[in-house]
């Protein structure tokens, strides 16, 4: 039987690779943010805090581009069984790195206005939180281009990890609450931004699942978070 | 000429008719779960806020039935322009309905936990604010079944209210977090259920962002919120 001629069509190819090149590029963009959002944080750099807000135009940017070449692919071409998952997730992971990316900017916000108040308590938990977030965002990233699916369970698993970190911290900033009305702002802050990293943390698991779904056509999105047989 | 198969195709169109129908069906159910969670809120009703955690099990089987069936329906058909559209869109939406559902749980979640403690403030402002994000949302719903533009781009200027009403509440939480620690742990779950509430406005604006796509093909998604010429 000869090859289906939509999978040898070269333009064809040369458009799903554009779509996995603008996306690991949205993908590099968005964990860059994060990196300096926090970094802004820790080092109290309100202009490089402003900065990380200035690069959310660029992830917007790239959300509108991907979204139209991966209508595009799909109105010229009749992409099938998996090429046809990848574009639809393409779509769908765009929203979660936009997200992402307006989450690195929530974080920036914050940073920027802590930076020019007396700092509250030595933010390692919050780094600790930072670091296992960035760490499970590129995670999800390769695991969605090498298509590895054992990596992508792992991050959904390692999620759990953060949401501890998060827990934790929480009541640690609830205590600094408690302890002086001249804590409550700045306490808020930092309580948002733990938040903001927790959801960053979500939205990677998100991406995860979607490598499952990409690879296997197994839709684990509301499955418990355990590794299985499969993995 | 003669009209082209794939319109004329009664089975395409039953299959469009119940990708839509089911569209409805969770928007309604994550309208139902703000509504009951904002009730249970204001009435210390941890039994209702409970049973409304419970429902979120449908919305997350909805989510991945209607994604199910909008490939199935791209994998199967050619669909051209408007209803490519309405199916890459039913794909986005329905995450974001998923989310508000999720949304609407932590709402509950805070307000079972309040139920069970001394009522902190009056919840006046708060009710406002899920009255004000109920409405968006449902004229966001509204607007998508009747593709009506002008709607849609009433929900993304009234989006600015509900920002508003969020930062009020803010404000207003911070102070009863600074008049006295026994406050806090209370204050904190009512801030949360206001930023909720805000995250569930955001969502409600990309539904509306998606019918200005789906009838026109303009995406707004990162243009400024006001009335355009073509509204």
């Amino acid at each position: 039987m000869p090859p289906s001629p939509v999978h040898t069509d070269k333009q064809f190819e040369a458009d799903l690779a554009h779509l996995r090149e603008k996306l690991l590029l949205m993908g590099a963009k968005v964990e860059g943010m994060i990196v300096d959002a926090m970094r802004a944080l820790v080092e109290r750099d309100g202009a490089s805090a402003k900065g990380v807000i200035a690069r959310d135009e660029d992830v917007d940017r790239l959300e509108v581009e991907i979204d139209e070449l991966a209508l595009q692919i799909l109105a010229l071409r009749q992409p099938a069984a998996s090429d046809l998952r990848f574009i639809t997730l393409a779509m769908k992971i765009v929203t979660d790195l936009e997200r992402i990316g307006d989450l690195a900017t929530n974080i920036a916000e914050r940073a920027d206005e802590l930076s020019g108040e007396p700092q509250l308590g030595p933010y390692v938990d919050i780094q600790r939180e930072g670091s296992a977030v960035r760490t499970l965002l590129r995670d999800s990233l390769d695991a969605f281009v090498a298509r590895d699916v054992r990596r992508a369970e792992e991050v959904r698993i390692r999620d759990k990890e953060v949401d501890a970190l998060h827990a934790k911290l929480f009541r640690e900033i609830q205590d600094l609450m408690k302890q002086s009305p001249d804590n409550v702002e700045r306490a808020t802050r930092l309580m948002f931004i733990s938040k903001y990293l927790e959801r960053v943390a979500d939205h990677s698991c998100n991406v995860a699942e979607a490598v499952v779904f990409l690879v296997q056509g197994r839709d684990i999105r509301h499955t418990p978070k355990e590794p299985t047989s499969k993995g």
